[in-house]
């Protein structure tokens, strides 16, 4: 679905949320053949019963990209993605872990070189089936201004 | 490969690449379906056509996960990622770009709350067979001081 | 994205059509590898060359699942999935076209047996980058009635 | 194997059964991969806690593909599918049930235009483990004859 | 399809060939991705460049799964696969060759204590589009004979 | 990582272990779909409980890729792989096993032919978590000597 939201439609504080996620046994390997990421912390059951977790975790890039692939929706011709800040990995996120992602319009600022376009902070968090935040960052999202 | 690096170990300036890895169309496929993201600019060559780039790009999480995937060469087991900072899509990445990663070692400080503990600053580069930069990060390596 | 749509909401004749995606050798590899047809029509480049088509061909089951998954947008919880008829392949999809996906609501009916019920259905055409329709069924959707 | 199997050679009546396979959280993982349809039902196990199956199910595209899939043994140079009809998902399927299909000579037709032609139809029942039919439908043949 | 083979079935110098099957570069990330070899002779075009064949290869452990796999026709309940002999890479296979295997009955013998039981070897040579071999391996199948 | 290894610096009775991996059921389901091998004894849980293992067992080639695969850490470009003699299928694995493999060197010849070259012999045994070799095989590798 295609649809326009420009920097002045973005109001801060205003909030969605994705639909859940399982993170499977299958991802996470599907991950590490998409990475070379083979860490026995990821892929390694025996190993993984050793460290703190007692089990094997999803990698961190793992969950963000499934994390910000939940808000991957609308398609906004009007916006794009510049980056992401204080990209944070809480807690880990195990296999059979349920995930969603937040969303919560954070900041507004005008772009610093160019007068058409604005910067809009989303604050991202992914959550897990018991409520408890895996992964925050903020994405800034450059936007265009209504003429 | 595991092996120990502490904290002590890390030098300021310090430069280690990674091996290159062609961006094909297959890593842009599977991470559609990895994370849900089928946006046209990933995936739809009529659609891309009409873009600004004029051809189909690797999702910024695409990237992101292959570029840090790269660097995933010794397990250490005296350290953890505890997040990026300023993490940003600076170019376009093709269907058939070969990339690798760079890491300097940019920062050192004590960790605020435990004196056992730094955290150590990768600047993180991924860089295409052109020598462009194409995405820019700062990862944030939690490691154990030597006792 | 979810929302309840009901019998009474849908309108003969309404068309949606979803975004495009392009149909890689990717696609028909991992779909030899999931439903394990590895006929050489779709998977032998120089069988291929001897066949009418002159190249390899998308199963159906491809261009099927794709052009429906193509409309899976939104979550409708007043509505389930009840079959097709009149699937027809009607014509070759090759690798590097570009299919989306046209829905036009095209009958609606009573549930025979339970009167809360009512059967919509769509036909779907997926047509390629050149306006040609490729498959064609109709889609019969259980639907609630509002109450 | 290639093997030429005319319109005269199809027996009204005649069975053939295929050999089995379960249905693992892969397979619906890389279904939703491959079609793009994330919906709960199929990946989020909390949402499908809560729907009347109490668990994920699998894709019916998923079912429809790996059934018609599981048949593709011969490989036949003197027919080709021509669609599908009253294809109907009866019966859900669970993550680690195992199918089969089981393929029954229906219906047997001149060609209308081309009388160098026959319409074959073949009745496929897709099968569970406790013998429960789960996906039923029936696949159009075309045939050449014999000369 | 399952049929059962015994020692006395198989005659020294009876050949059979599997259908073809073209390599993709799907199929080679694909094998990094399950393997962990993500050695830049595979995935790294620049690289390749560099070397002897000028292109990326594929993985001898693929060409080696994908010839055995093309033999995978027949479930024979009454041998099994007890091992390879003098598997040798004697080609490179590139992106876009397209590969088959020759199956040739070699040698039989009875096995050394079991007297129900005789070992057959079949010599395997995978063969590329230009006729080449570019893989050769014997097989050793552990046979049951006829009571 | 690169590192050129030549002929003289490999030592006989040298040993090296590699990290472990978790053989997963994705793991068993994509092999199946890169090789084609859809055979009962990997991909249906049903026909296993009626043979002698019981349940699902990894496909040979499966684990004989990821055995060798675990040992792709360093890029030697003074050596390449000739093949492998005497491979064999010493026990199952099964889903969840975890396996590793350890590298004996074992022989070191002159080449016939090629007085700068020399085999070295290196024994791979792919052992699960409770000790068990599981598979075995010997890797020929062609080595430079230093000049």
């Amino acid at each position: 679905m295609e649809q326009a939201i420009y920097y002045e439609d973005y109001e801060i504080g205003s909030v969605r949320e994705s639909i859940g996620r399982t993170i499977t046994e299958t991802d996470i390997v599907m991950h590490a053949g998409q990475t070379g990421d083979f860490f026995p912390h990821h892929l390694d059951k025996e190993f993984a019963k050793t460290t703190a977790f007692g089990k094997r975790i999803a990698h961190g890039t793992l969950t963000f990209s499934i994390g910000v692939g939940l808000t991957a929706n609308v398609i906004n011709p009007a916006a794009f993605s510049y980056g992401y800040d204080r990209l944070r990995f809480i807690g880990p996120v195990f296999i059979g872990d349920t995930i969603h992602t937040k969303v919560t319009i954070k900041e507004k600022k005008d772009h610093k070189k160019n007068p058409d376009m604005g910067v809009v902070t989303e604050a991202l968090e992914v959550i897990n089936q018991d409520g408890r935040v895996v992964l925050a960052c903020e994405h800034l999202l450059m936007c265009e201004k209504k003429k």
